[in-house]
């Protein structure tokens, strides 16, 4: 999942992100809960709609941001007191309030309140957060659920009053094939209703197997549509992270989506798939392009870097996006050293060219049993 | 003429600019000159491969930029001498050096260099800037001449050899037509040839309509392959500028290109075109959407006002453009007030849109006879 932090994938626009074949979006919560806000969302009919996405959407809980704001931040057993990174202002976000928040924006899966906890932390600390994660998992549930049932679809503008608490796949994947394009009307009527958005519980732990066991076995009994595996990539070594990611995978079940968050690196994806992740997000693709930073099939390539200045190759000999049909380096190393916007518009668009197509390779390779295969060629990969 | 200054219209990929229909764009010689530097840009290839942009460029002469940066400057009767905006470093612009440059930049219409007066300034300094103006073009045009004949093409990377004097409009137009589009080299072999460029000159003279005379005559003696009127919305007012474009219009031959520089809004385009200018460049399109204002058919939106924060219609319910088609008043709003780079991108594409359009119902009224309608409808619009 590319990350559109404020509802937005920095520097593209969703048609370019549609032709990217991107499937899925991560926006968060906190950002939008700030601004514009999720009643000014919800007034003008969801997220979906506010961006002109008609494809699905994941919101986080907010939570990480949150922390990761640490001085602005408190947190006690109902929730996190926070202030606003914008102008200061306080808040607090409750497992309650964060569902009601991503339930106003309608996204297609929304994430239990979280307390994700920085590496190293001591193992009291770890325990205690795996605690209150699990305590505000059922908060989440029961709030989630006590939302009633019926239709509270995109169309509405109004507030949800329906959740099934089992939305299928296909379901979830139906707005994806509806045509929405050029119209005339910047409110599409193909816009589809939203079916109820799944929720995910998120498993903490640190680097603490037994933690991350018991933190497992809590989300499990609360039997929630989708897992998620927090705390991870926040420093720890990366041995240590892929064999975390492989040890909590397998505590979950493999009928739901697993979901590694914040993850990574083109080779992190490989990795974590071998070890049973099906799903990520990350800032990696978008904010390493608008630092000049870009992914090709020999590696990374710093594109700043004065002997690109008269380079006439694109950024990546192998790649079929539209920014290697079209540019050079030279050209994207220029706009980039002006400060050209269109700089960034191309790196970004051929980073997260490069994750999708991994990802794509990936199933591809899966779905025709040479995943072994694929991991060792990338592997063998500069 | 969107304006690339840097080689790129800020905000807009080449395939956007191709899809809103724009058929030539500008690029500024002072800019390119000093960064990347033309000299790079040859070896590349030229601009239109440096870009990826296979249709034609108009390039300006650095003159009215080096001008602009007053305190930066230092006018000769050899050429300009002038400080670079980056750098500070020391720099030359002769009208013969003009010229060089732009045959680097490999640019379809190139400009004399001139001197542009500000507005108001005296009868002798505008009599002083319309003689150097003229004497400048005739060493534009000698040392143009003086490049001698044979292939110098995009495709050699190497110094211009060949000029033929009179190049065709069809010859022009023929890079319009080649398909570049996606394919999997950076360095399109599609690209073609380029026809040698066409040399315009530029009249000056202020409002003094004698002065403008006395220009405009001086010129014609030279034979160039198109006039451009420069020195106006400096400042005058409108009607001295719509009353003096239209006298230095009637001047000019009716079988060449007359182009007014550095006009201006939409309703200028209209007006000057009905005073017999041809073709425009301006930054008001793309500059004034980055500020957050935009043009429709009901007049201009700032749309950053609070009052767009919950307005779920299109920037311009009669726009057909592909941002009117997908997205809200109140998703653009928040985009621009979060300093979102989507927010500029959508706004310039919109802007454009409504610009090229504008021009493109101009053609179209004059090829069926209906432009004084058009021209009242206009008029009458808020």
């Amino acid at each position: 999942m590319p990350v559109g932090t404020a509802g937005t994938v920095k520097g593209m626009t969703q048609a370019q992100l549609e032709e990217l074949g991107v499937q899925i979006l991560l926006a968060n919560t906190y950002h939008l809960y700030l601004r514009p806000g999720h009643e000014i969302i919800r007034e003008v009919g969801g997220l979906h709609r506010f961006m002109g996405w008609p494809r699905p959407i994941l919101t986080d809980s907010g939570g990480f941001q949150v922390m990761s704001l640490k001085s602005l931040g408190r947190v006690t057993e109902d929730g996190v007191w926070f202030k606003s990174h914008l102008d200061g202002s306080s808040h607090f976000l409750s497992p309650e309030r964060a569902v009601e928040v991503q339930l106003a924006l309608g996204a297609d899966i929304i994430m239990a309140l979280d307390e994700c906890v920085e590496y190293p932390s001591s193992h009291e600390a770890i325990h205690r957060a795996v605690k209150l994660t699990g305590r505000w998992a059922g908060r989440a549930k029961r709030y989630y659920e006590g939302q009633g049932a019926g239709d509270w679809g995109l169309g509405t503008g109004g507030k949800p009053s329906a959740i099934s608490s089992q939305p299928s796949a296909s379901e979830t994947q139906a707005s994806e094939q509806s045509p929405i394009g050029n119209q005339q009307s910047a409110i599409p009527a193909s816009c589809p209703q939203s079916p109820a958005p799944a929720l995910f519980g998120i498993v903490q732990g640190g680097v603490d197997r037994d933690l991350r066991r018991e933190s497992a076995e809590g989300l499990l009994e609360l039997d929630f549509e989708g897992y998620a595996v927090g705390g991870l990539s926040v420093g720890e070594p990366k041995a240590e992270m892929y064999e975390v990611a492989e040890y909590t995978a397998k505590l979950l079940p493999r009928n739901r989506p697993r979901y590694l968050m914040g993850v990574g690196t083109p080779e992190d994806l490989v990795e974590c798939v071998a070890r049973g992740i099906d799903m990520f997000d990350c800032v990696m693709p978008t904010r390493n392009a608008r630092n000049g930073c870009v992914f090709t099939s020999q590696g990374k390539v710093i594109i700043k870097n004065t002997k690109y200045a008269q380079d006439e190759s694109p950024l990546d000999l192998a790649c079929e996006c539209p920014v290697c049909g079209r540019y050079s380096r030279s050209y994207i190393r220029h706009l980039l050293v002006a400060g050209e916007m269109l700089g960034a518009i191309l790196t970004t668009q051929h980073n997260l060219h490069f994750y999708i197509d991994r990802m794509r390779k990936i199933r591809q390779s899966l779905l025709f049993g040479a995943f072994a295969e694929f991991h060792s060629r990338v592997r063998a990969e500069p």
